[in-house]
């Protein structure tokens, strides 16, 4: 499928097996910095190099940590000490923290060169591979630096998601179901009737579709795309609270979605995300921090968010809400859940 | 006058006195972070800093040591720290340094705030505060980390010059000249005839006119905007090797413009130079380290440079060059330089 902005337009590729014939999509005849982490198998990495005529690897520490300025730099100071050139590029070959990094310094070097996207997770290959939001944190907040930069191409082999934890397909399937549950009432049938993993390329494919339109339509979040934060405001709150206690982004984003839907939505919805060993219950997370969280969203403005409600699966609306309404929304859910 | 780029063009205002009017000009109710530095009067960030309804004002070094990735962080923990969020916004009240890397910091907070630019030299006001580049250095390279990333307006007021050294705004005239040369014949005559520095108004508005024009059809310099490089090439080898013996950005342009001209036209630049107290002539500069420079040029491709050459004052043309081409031609003209 192809993303349509214009001159910054690009194809997406989801096919099994399409990372061992990167060569014939991209073009790897000129100095290409392959990025990727050791939470990766090596392999992949190493199959993208091999079809390079002048590949530099750099194998970067797993984790969220690595999303920050020092290794920015660090990415950039390599390709100074490379000679790389405008005409050169970037692939990232790993998770969202190497993509969104990754990219960003391609957005950055030299004002911007190519930069191609062959995510390995599920999260990724779902959601953040495309879309061309890049970033790093600062500070402990996430995604605070960054650019638009959109991939001129991605890569998504679904067979790669064979070395992934279930914890991680999972955590990733999270965002599709999110998509589903906003957009797209036939995904989360596939979801309901637990195929899901079975069909993973379709789920991927049709996740993949449902953002490309989004992001089509509203590239920079002026608007409609701020539909893709479904359950990311409550989401990112728990988030930070829960940091420590070891919860994935996806699994936050499920607890996030619940208490924005309508009650008869949320059954819906809770069912699923059991199904997929996604948590659905806040048990003892601190709630008054997650509302201090919420407060402290940089990325708010006017002392408000503009929230994404789901009354009916497959749909959603925008509501512009206080800090305050959203609290009280997230206490009225809590409420319910107890009394459940 | 209109810079227009789509959902991205902006105005630029040319003004006697519009500095201490920006409040007219700019949404200044808001988060403003206020750059500059301690080179700049101070009076001229506290001109736009008090007609802020919140201001945060950061004084920065004077000098190119500045535009790095430390300050640019800098800048972003500033603005976290302050709570902006994605409505606030940064303005530059500086030369090319301060209007480079807030440019940069301001495209990178949540991936792009507004940002205001206000020159107050003479080479930022002619040139470098529109278009939309902007850069920090690293490794001793020049602008090889940057973004485009166009300003939401620019104010310029020439009343501000009057406190710019004499030498200051010569160098910033040499910009002024190279439109001229490439562009603008009549531009030309003005100085020819000894009435820039009087018709100092004029000259700035014709040169934005004609930068404003070429950004227009090309922003992301893929071709045209290459003709704004004219003297720029040898001047970057010119400003490296000279960067201990204090030469300025204009005067290695100044330097870097005369081999690329026909004989006829680089005797009418030259006089057009000396009156303007721009260096003419090599003298002691080490050619070989600045041809040195010229193959670590990071920005050429393919082992060559686009050049831009005059034949005839008020035109130009491309013409694609190897280095040993290009320090051929430099050769060339130092020979006639000494017969001369």
């Amino acid at each position: 499928m192809t993303l349509g902005l214009r001159d910054r337009s690009y194809d997406i590729t989801v096919e099994r097996g399409c990372l061992s014939r990167a060569g014939e999509y991209l073009d790897l005849d000129r100095r290409v910095l392959v990025v990727t982490d050791d939470g990766v198998p090596a392999k992949y990495a190493d199959t993208v190099a091999c079809m390079c005529s002048h590949p530099v690897k750099l194998v970067l520490p797993q984790g969220e940590g690595t999303k920050c300025l020092a290794r920015f730099e660090e990415i950039l100071t390599v390709m100074l000490g490379e000679g790389f050139s405008r005409g050169d590029c970037v692939a990232a070959v790993g998770g969202g923290v190497i993509g969104d990094l990754a990219g960003f310094a391609a957005s950055a070097y030299m004002r911007g060169v190519d930069f191609y996207n062959i995510p390995t997770t599920s999260l990724s290959q779902i959601d953040s591979s495309i879309g061309g939001k890049t970033a790093v944190d600062l500070c402990g907040i996430k995604n605070i630096v960054g650019a638009f930069y959109q991939p001129r191409r991605v890569l998504v082999d679904p067979d790669v998601l064979g070395t992934l934890p279930e914890r991680q397909l999972s955590n990733g399937l999270a965002e599709a179901v999110k998509m589903a549950a906003t957009c797209d009432a036939e995904l989360f049938g596939i979801f309901e009737r637990g195929e899901a993993k079975d069909r993973i390329d379709e789920v991927i494919e049709r996740s993949l579709l449902i953002k490309k339109r989004v992001v089509e339509q509203d590239e920079r979040e002026g608007g409609l795309r701020r539909v893709l934060n479904f359950g990311h405001t409550i989401g990112h709150g728990v988030e930070s609270e829960e940091e420590l206690h070891g919860l994935y982004h996806g699994e936050c984003v499920a607890l996030g979605m619940l208490p924005m839907c309508s009650p008869e939505a949320a059954a819906r919805l809770r069912r699923v995300l059991r199904s997929l060993g996604l948590p659905t219950e806040y048990g003892n997370i601190d709630i008054s921090r997650v509302k201090a969280a919420l407060t402290h969203d940089k990325k708010g403005d006017g002392g408000g968010v503009t929230a994404v409600l789901v009354d009916e699966i497959g749909s959603f609306r925008f509501e512009r809400m206080t800090y305050e309404a959203l609290s009280a929304r997230l206490d009225g859910y809590l409420e319910t859940e107890r009394g459940a």
